[in-house]
């Protein structure tokens, strides 16, 4: 079964707001196996309206429609189907005695205008709503096909999708699920990625493969349909596990969770405590290891020390090291991780120290990143050019810190 | 002039993410006086995307596509241009040549693969990145109809937009423009604000206002349309003029700058420096602070101390202090204030603590916030109880603290 989203409302196509509520309903079609194939927005014009209605009929079996229900004059939805179906709008006294019961109930007197609410195209259904004045329409469009308007404000949308259309659809689909898993890795190029996975690629048509990079981290999306979500997951699993094998060492999670989160979770498991001396990202891999409830359990601390100054007088960095390598080095990345450790008292400390950019620092050119950590009996450091403006250098440094610390908690660094 | 924002991936529609590249692209036509008519979003399927490309070049002479344009296998939508414009795909060596100094310059072996960014519909121009590796297409699609398709990710669509097809557009669309300015005010709720303009905001409707509020800030939005930029301005400026004298102190900026870059601006204006202790907010405070570049010339560090041993060990907060108070106390924040400006040495110092949630820590309850600024003969705190989750309360916590600072820069704290 094929389904199709609009969302309605000029507001949306002077880009006012986002149109999320496409984004909340083809997740929820896609958990009960409907595909949508297409989305489409448009204003509040009567016969643009009713064009993209007949569009989407003509492609779908299923379209649900959001916005343009409301009692004022630029809501014309209703008048908009009425159009695309070629049936008349009548009006239901059962509407317009419930909406003058809403209103008295909040002790209002109802503008005559709200009665445009009872008006339903000839041979619809609607849907009463808890929330809200606006009622949902379920109007049948010939050949078993399902035409659908629900108000776009997402509360009063989600629950006439979650009480009404969802079940409805979900009997008249039969048991199908798409499920997706999500493998995210670390440290390795999009297209290296793509290069490893190539055969299971082009070999793959239930489950498929999607990739999704961004700063310092690539992540590949399986997803399969099934008469069920055991069914649809059952799937997913060998292809998972090999694209997980092939990856190796990159990989993450294979549970959807950030990479501070994975670290957060070894962190918690192995009983240890990390603290952080930061330069360039300014704070950032603190916030990111701080993110989650419960953090106090591990994260103790970061010094963000941004001056050669601080660095010496808050992490104990010799002024001789930042003379003689300048603060943008190995040298000086490993002291600050020793400083760090010393500072907090921390089981593990991982050091950043580099240029954001957008001008190079003395000799180090922008994107130069020097990181290290240190342990009980174990030092790491690396150095490396990150690429982008200063957010993306920011993000590949605290990427590269974090994925720094998973592997030593993993236990999957070699000693120097 | 009639423009298209077409959205290509599979992700949009499986509703892993959300389409927000259209409201930003709409948004920014919008402001030069471009119509958008229709959204569209399509799948990874190089028949949809050609139909979707052909249905929107029938109904405006401009369209824009993001997505699709990566180095992989399923980044088809420049053999989907080339389809719906009957058009062969022509590989160009300067692209090529690009691709391989920008591997070359952060150390990685290009995979042959990335080569398929090199392909460029014939009679279509180039827009090499700065971000990342995906060039941009221009396409003349007949008639002086243009198809524009730029990178899927936010940042390398941003940058095309502003840097080449923006600029352009304006210049083919002419003097016709509709214009905004953000009055941007913190410390007041947004229902106070309404109230404060409900006579500007119900007789103005051109320019027109509008409120958007978020945790700690309240944007008011005033927009006009004239046949030209200056002449859109000209209608906005006495209005906007009006909002801020009646916002007053409240009001950060009426530039388009966050409350951190107005803070910076400050530090730099009067030549100080900023030190920051930071509990609940877990180096976020610093974060936003070190977000613009050259911040070195007035940031010098923070202390991220999440816990008591940390707060006395780093910061000097006295145990008394911690036992009698707790570490969420106006004292607490107080001696971190005054520990962070003498471990940096800064002119001004503020501090954060407070429970970001979901649980209580001791007595105080989630969204409990202690902030405290020092400087020379200065000092200041106040205590708030911020709603939301996790997040916004860390946010919350973040804007009390930059707007402490900027009213203690800007001259307008009282001394206690």
């Amino acid at each position: 079964m094929r389904a199709e989203v609009i969302g309605v409302g000029t507001e949306i196509l002077l880009g006012q707001i986002a149109n999320s509520n496409a984004q909340w309903i083809s997740d929820r079609l896609a958990r009960i196996g409907i595909d949508v194939l297409h989305h489409q927005a448009v204003g509040d014009n009567e016969e643009r309206i009713a064009d993209a209605f007949r569009l989407a009929l003509s492609r779908a079996e299923v379209v649900v429609a959001t916005g343009g229900l409301g009692p004022t004059q630029d809501d014309i939805t209703r008048q908009a189907i009425a159009r695309a179906l070629g049936v008349p709008l009548v009006r239901h006294p059962e509407i317009e005695g419930f909406l003058r019961e809403k209103f008295a109930g909040i002790g209002r007197r109802m503008p005559e205008s709200n009665l445009i609410q009872a008006d339903v195209p000839e041979g619809a259904r609607y849907i009463l709503p808890d929330r809200g004045t606006a009622p949902g329409l379920a109007c049948p469009a010939g050949e078993g096909r399902m035409l659908y308007a629900v108000p776009g404000v997402p509360a009063e949308m989600r629950e006439m999708m979650d009480g009404t259309i969802l079940p409805e659809l979900e009997l008249v689909a039969g048991p199908a699920a798409i499920a997706s898993r999500i493998v995210r890795c670390t440290g390795i190029a999009e297209s290296a990625v793509a290069e490893l996975l190539d055969d299971l690629f082009h070999g793959s048509t239930n489950p498929t493969l999607a990739y999704l990079a961004s700063s310092g981290e690539v992540k590949v999306r399986i997803t399969a349909k099934g008469a069920s979500r055991a069914e649809a997951d059952a799937l997913i699993e060998p292809l998972a596990a090999e694209v997980a094998r092939r990856l190796g060492d990159h990989v993450f999670t294979t549970a959807d969770e950030e990479l501070e989160q994975a670290v957060g979770r070894l962190l918690r498991a192995t009983g240890r405590t990390v603290a952080c001396a930061e330069s360039l990202t300014g704070g950032g891999l603190a916030t990111r290891l701080t993110a989650a409830p419960g953090a106090s359990d591990y994260f103790l601390g970061s010094a963000v020390c941004y001056t050669a100054e601080a660095k010496a007088a808050v992490l104990g960095v010799r002024r001789e090291t930042i003379e003689e390598h300048g603060p943008v080095s190995e040298a000086c990345a490993r002291e600050m991780a020793a400083g760090a450790r010393r500072l907090f008292g921390a089981d593990v400390a991982v050091a950043l120290t580099g240029v954001a950019g957008p001008d190079p620092h003395g000799d180090a050119p922008p994107g130069q990143v020097w990181l290290a950590l240190e342990a009980e009996g174990a030092g790491h450091a690396r150095g490396f050019r990150a690429p982008g403006d200063r957010d993306q250098v920011r993000r590949w440094a605290e990427q590269a810190a974090l994925d720094l610390l998973r592997r030593h908690l993993d236990g999957k660094l070699l000693p120097e």
